[in-house]
């Protein structure tokens, strides 16, 4: 079998991205990261997804993005509420150079285990204008992963697969049923509250709701508001 | 004053490299990693040197590479004694993905710095044929960063600096002495004794003679042998 290394937040995206990888036939090498997100409750429902998988393996990562800050998810600064949904304004959510960091740990742990396949979340459709969430941005990050490793330079690449960069929220959920996620174990607020209920109006809760909202279905989460 | 973030290892390429930032007027935020390195005394080096060239700022991450595991600085692997210095096989010394994940770190720094500068002391001349250390590699990352961060798709791209890319140890060490750096502040050694002496054997020590001892000058640190 296969093995594949997944970057699993425990969120509705990567969760879906997951049950892609399963079932095209990968053995599943889950990877989570504790960066000191504000949103730390996402752990728990990282391990929920990994078990409700039953992956072979789930790393769970403790990595401080929050001694550089810069960033309303690891820093004191405010989760915006009201964001416009289409604007092309990079908000204050976005993490300096987290997927690539994210990415670049996948890439060490894929060339230890012999996998030549790495699946990431990010889409480009309903998503908060990360420049690390495009197409182009993962296009080169993928030239650079050829030449980064031993294998890349052997003649063995390590896949970047993107399966949902082109899809909408709504899509992307479609999926996920089809293969039977539950995503009531999933989590995707930016700021939930102490007993982990989603605040309801950060951009991740917004894009989330509409893409339930957009196929008539009820988003099994609980939410404030 | 413009900031620059210098990865610094304690070693003497890095030492150098920050030397040469430090010369070109830079305002210096050493980052060093502390990753499960089998000679973890380089850090002490790396605290010498920071202290030394007064940097603004001196982080020491720690990250967990040894989880991986794959190379012979991260796991129970033996480091070599006697590879070819001239081979063009990669030795088990190549740790996965590792300038990837420092240079990934190096990015979010800068970028939250509002720093436009990142010097990394690779060098493809002497050196032990790790393919993060050549130039085209750093010339994808750089395509890669462009379009990883808010900087660089707002037209201030985050600049990779690598002087010494095409630079012998001799010359590196040259260009070192001219720009005042104490090489008996830094460490090399891949398998230090555990009072902290350079065995004198793996490839790095290797080089490292080599480079002092083709300039006729004797290196100021001690060696086993």
């Amino acid at each position: 079998m296969k093995k594949a290394v997944i970057l699993t937040s425990g969120g509705l995206d990567s969760t879906t991205v997951l049950a892609i990888a399963k079932s095209r036939g990968f053995k599943i090498y889950a990877l989570t990261f504790d960066y000191g997100q504000r949103h730390k409750r996402e752990l728990s429902n990282a391990k929920k997804v990994a078990k409700y998988f039953k992956v072979a393996e789930h790393k769970i990562l403790k990595i401080d993005l929050r001694c550089f800050g810069g960033s309303a998810l690891t820093d004191n600064i405010k989760v915006p509420r009201k964001k416009n949904l289409k604007s092309k304004k990079i908000p204050s959510t976005y993490v300096p150079a987290r997927n690539t960091i994210f990415l670049s740990y996948a890439l060490a742990w894929a060339e230890v285990l012999k996998s030549h396949d790495i699946f990431i979340g990010v889409n480009a459709v309903d998503y908060s204008g990360y420049p690390d969430c495009r197409k182009e941005y993962l296009k080169a990050y993928q030239k650079m992963a050829d030449l980064a490793t031993k294998e890349g330079i052997e003649g063995k690449p390590i896949k970047i697969h993107s399966p949902l960069i082109n899809h909408s929220k709504a899509e992307i959920i479609k999926k996920g049923m089809k293969l039977g996620v539950d995503y009531s174990i999933t989590h995707s607020c930016y700021n939930p509250t102490a007993n982990g209920l989603a605040c309801g109006k950060c951009d991740s809760c917004r894009l989330r709701k509409k893409g339930f909202g957009e196929i008539g279905l009820k988003d099994p989460i609980k939410y404030v508001v």
